[in-house]
């Protein structure tokens, strides 16, 4: 039996993950939701840059003395993880990125996105008087949702909260980088996943950073966590299993 | 409920979409077949060009006053779909195409193919005596109807027209391309269609000429009209709800 | 019914094809299992390259003077129906290569292979003192067996055999290249065959090699023979069919 510490993507909190995790402990495993500092509701978003957001879950992993972990990053989540890594090497079993950047010493999360997302979120973080960020509703709906009825798209996005942007924009510091980490690692791709698009997309462009990794593929858009939870509980345990 | 309008591909006719259509409308909803002028069994194939192909299914559908509507179009019907959305704005509540030609402003189908494509049909049209083309079974067989037995493959080939190659050949005007064009859009890719060979394929080469749009993929060839009609249909509902 | 002659990959035997055979068999068609020369227990790996591995397969077909032949190879089998092709090619109907390297005059495996592939294996079989290969464990379980729980990825390790490089190295002698050769072909892509990465896979970059093909694609890695036999069986079936 494994401990799976599941870490949520941009506008996500750690309770969007439970319907993932429901299954995954009825599997006889054991499941960590923390939210990344920054998205618990009284979070200041202005403060808040990668490195703490980094910081709030190596803190809750060495808070609770976890070990032997798999640790689940879902696309900004790549980037926490990629960073907990390289802190707590020691207490990690494999690192499972899910449709998730994967950066290099010094890459930020905007500089693998196109340009046009970039020039979109300044536009939005400008705007928001806390340096924040939030998906306008017709791309979260058109390339988030695509798999989901309207009904569905709408309720989701209700529960998402603005998102820091400086951990969008600040360079990850690491000592080593993914490909180099002596760890198991796998790369889950949901085949329909149009958060980045396909021809600047995921999977290998972003997959293959991690050098010798595992492929585990699902039919299913970027927010399975909501259109398929149980679906992603399988691809979860599929990529973290030994 | 929705108003469904199906724009058949190159060779076909719309009452090739029945089966299709059918549990469309038993879903609820009104869908509408139209065949494209050149397509039709006593149309002249020499006189067809693409201005005319796009004329006739926007009569068809000012003709029935449909509003609304669920634009959807196959292979060259995305030729035909974006001329009519350019020309009826007003009537289109999504497009959809579905393994399908996006053109710009000036741009033929033709201009889309690969080379070898273009000659065949080139070499094909020079000798019909009509400027029409026609597939040769081998391709059809083997890139079109690469998920269907030999029975299908064959039963379906003797249900194809002539196809008027000036449409394929003419550029189309426009007064905006699809991307800035101010209506949903989404692109049904079936994932084993080598109608175009996968190095030169629809998606994502063709699909992100729309800008925004909402991808729906799901397993199959060129021609699931013909091996399955109602994966077909279940796609198009989930590329044209809300 | 037809005749089937399923050639193995590099490490396999022709035993390891058996449960994969079976239900080809269950169908009514004949399945003929060979296993290519340097693969058995007691063949020299030293001395074997990719012109006594072609012949032994030629030498089966013709001893056994089986006709009208669907001649399957899985990765490196594809060599190897490459080269029986160009030589008996009035015996094959259809080449059907899964997930298998497709060959032009004058390439060898290792020419289709990333750098650090050849790399890595240059090292084993210079350390292997008959030259030999062998995969490393962690690149088998992650890579090609992907889709497999750990038991299933070791105990199918247990049953590889050493392989001979020069097969790998030796560069094809073919009269025609396959694009050109007069007989159906088709490629069965498992779509999570990491056996090759992504960025420089098997589909499209091989596979359009071969001209007008029929593509097959189905769910699942590069050992499908271990992972999902009858699925694989399904996918031959599919592919060889008239």
């Amino acid at each position: 039996m494994a401990t799976y510490v599941l870490v949520h993507g941009a506008w996500h909190t750690g309770d969007l993950m439970a319907a993932t995790a429901e299954p995954i402990r009825a599997a006889g495993h054991a499941v960590h939701t923390p939210t990344i500092a920054g998205n618990n509701p009284g979070d200041s978003r202005a403060t808040t840059g990668l490195e703490t957001a980094i910081a709030s879950v190596a803190d809750y992993i060495t808070g609770a003395n976890l070990r032997d972990i798999v640790l689940v990053g879902h696309s900004y989540g790549g980037m926490v993880i990629t960073g907990v890594a390289d802190r707590l090497a020691g207490r990690i079993a494999r690192l499972v990125y899910w449709n998730a950047f994967v950066p290099n010493d010094g890459e930020s999360l905007n500089s693998m996105v196109p340009l046009h997302y970039r020039a979109l979120f300044d536009q939005i973080a400008a705007a928001s008087g806390d340096n924040s960020v939030m998906l306008p509703y017709p791309i979260w709906r058109e390339a988030f949702m695509n798999d989901a009825d309207g009904d569905l798209a709408q309720s989701a996005f209700d529960q998402l909260n603005p998102h820091p942007y400086a951990t969008f924009t600040d360079p990850i510091k690491l000592s080593v980088n993914p490909a180099e980490m002596q760890v198991a690692k796998s790369y889950i791709n949901f085949t329909e996943d149009t958060a980045l698009p396909h021809s600047h997309g995921w999977h290998p462009r972003l997959s293959e950073k991690l050098g010798l990794f595992r492929l585990v593929q699902r039919p299913g858009g970027h927010e399975v966590c909501f259109t398929n939870p149980e679906g992603l509980a399988e691809a979860i345990m599929a990529a973290g299993r030994d």
